[in-house]
């Protein structure tokens, strides 16, 4: 994990969190991750994170499965700029011109760097891309690690297309957009078989549903998966037409992944 | 996981299995597999697979961690016919007529069956969603678990844009159909921003990462990952205009994930 030479780099490991930031209930770390994932998680001691208070909560509990390489306080944690981490820093977005490469010095001087975000993996349905993009341009590997991913836990209980699909992001929040959106995936996913997988900040997700159930077509098949890899999860999945007639008990305060085809 | 009382069901368990399959080594399962994963399949009794030697075989590794909870030649093991692991289960394939209910009568016995397919996540890039939609229609509960998934992990490693990705599945092997639909996942890449996912079988990843770099746009920039999540996995990153100045040693003969964005 420490340099070797002055000449070797050191790698930028994509370390995914479980999926319980901000949830009443932890999942005991085990559950959602290889011990190789932890093992490498703990000799590191550089972190590029979205928030360092929850990346060290993080790293406490994994701290208690895997001894940690140096006390907690004295690991080095730098956050991504918050204008990256609200606004995206993928190609395209508004934090796409932001330079990653100062918060890879560490592995230019050959000790490895870990990039986490708040729940999931980095880099996916969260920032993280201008590390990956910025630690190729300047010759560093990177390896991503094992962990818990929502989008695909969703994707594979769904019972949808999973030799085609995409995600979207999150759907407008005005309501006329938000119907033509609807419209739009729709069709794509019915001509072109494509499910289309997207997502919702938790306290707009009943409405949403309720809307995808008003405007769907009959035939469509629509799931939806709360609370993925929590004691209470739950995955439904059915044509639009049973999910008009069946009442449920989805528990959509908590993070919930759609998708429909 | 047998059955507490008639009247209540099994669960379809989704168990993902290591990236290895069909490489000449072999990733240790910890590395790769939650031991909540582990636990949860060695307990298992049913199972409905792709391929009942290869499961056997990954059951022999699940059980050398975590003791099977009976001999593995007494458990009970069945394929999806061979038409829909060749072609696809998914909504408009040629297997979607395919009636995955009778492989999810011990389940209805209230048994937890799981489902696995030969590598990562069944029913991700692979067949398996007859089985989550018939246990969907039946009232069984599908619980996805955490496991390796190779699309994703080359996702997060590509520095592409994470926020809006599809998978796209394979590309056409003729010449031509195959460089219509590269111009076509370019434009499509160009003009949303959505990162474009596709595999191909490995005798052909040479071939098609040559005529990718030959036939993008010196400005696109294109990620492969091969061997993901074993010793020798490589991940590169760059703009066309960067791979068609530098030589590299990928591994391509070993599973491979190509990205565009």
């Amino acid at each position: 994990m420490t340099s070797s030479s002055i000449s070797s780099k050191g790698k930028l490991y994509l370390v995914p969190a479980p999926l319980d930031f901000g949830c009443d209930t932890q999942t005991p770390l085990t559950e959602v991750l290889p011990l190789g994932t932890l093992q490498i998680a703990a000799k590191l001691q550089h972190w590029v994170c979205e928030n360092a208070k929850s990346t060290r909560a993080y790293l406490k509990r994994v701290g208690e499965i895997c001894p940690l390489v140096q006390p907690l306080q004295s690991l080095n944690i730098q956050e991504l700029p918050r204008e990256v981490h609200k606004k995206g820093d993928h190609p395209g977005s508004v934090g796409a011109s932001f330079d990653a490469k100062p918060l890879l010095a560490a592995a230019m001087s050959g000790f490895d760097v870990g990039l986490v975000s708040e729940a999931g993996m980095p880099a996916i349905a969260d920032p993280g891309s201008s590390m990956a993009r910025a630690a190729h341009d300047l010759g560093i590997t990177v390896v991503p690690l094992v962990g818990p991913i929502s989008l695909m836990l969703a994707l594979a209980a769904s019972g949808l297309n999973g030799q085609n699909f995409a995600f979207v992001g999150y759907l407008p929040s005005d309501a006329v957009l938000l119907t033509k959106r609807i419209r739009e995936l729709e069709l794509l996913a019915q001509k072109t078989g494509q499910t289309q997988i997207f997502i919702e900040t938790p306290y707009r997700n009943t409405a949403l549903l309720q809307v995808l159930i008003n405007q769907l077509q009959p035939n469509t098949r629509l799931a939806v998966s709360c609370g993925l890899t929590l004691s209470d999860t739950q995955s439904l999945s059915n044509k639009i037409s049973v999910w008009r007639q069946q009442s449920h008990n989805l528990s959509l305060r908590l993070p919930s992944v759609f998708a429909i085809g």
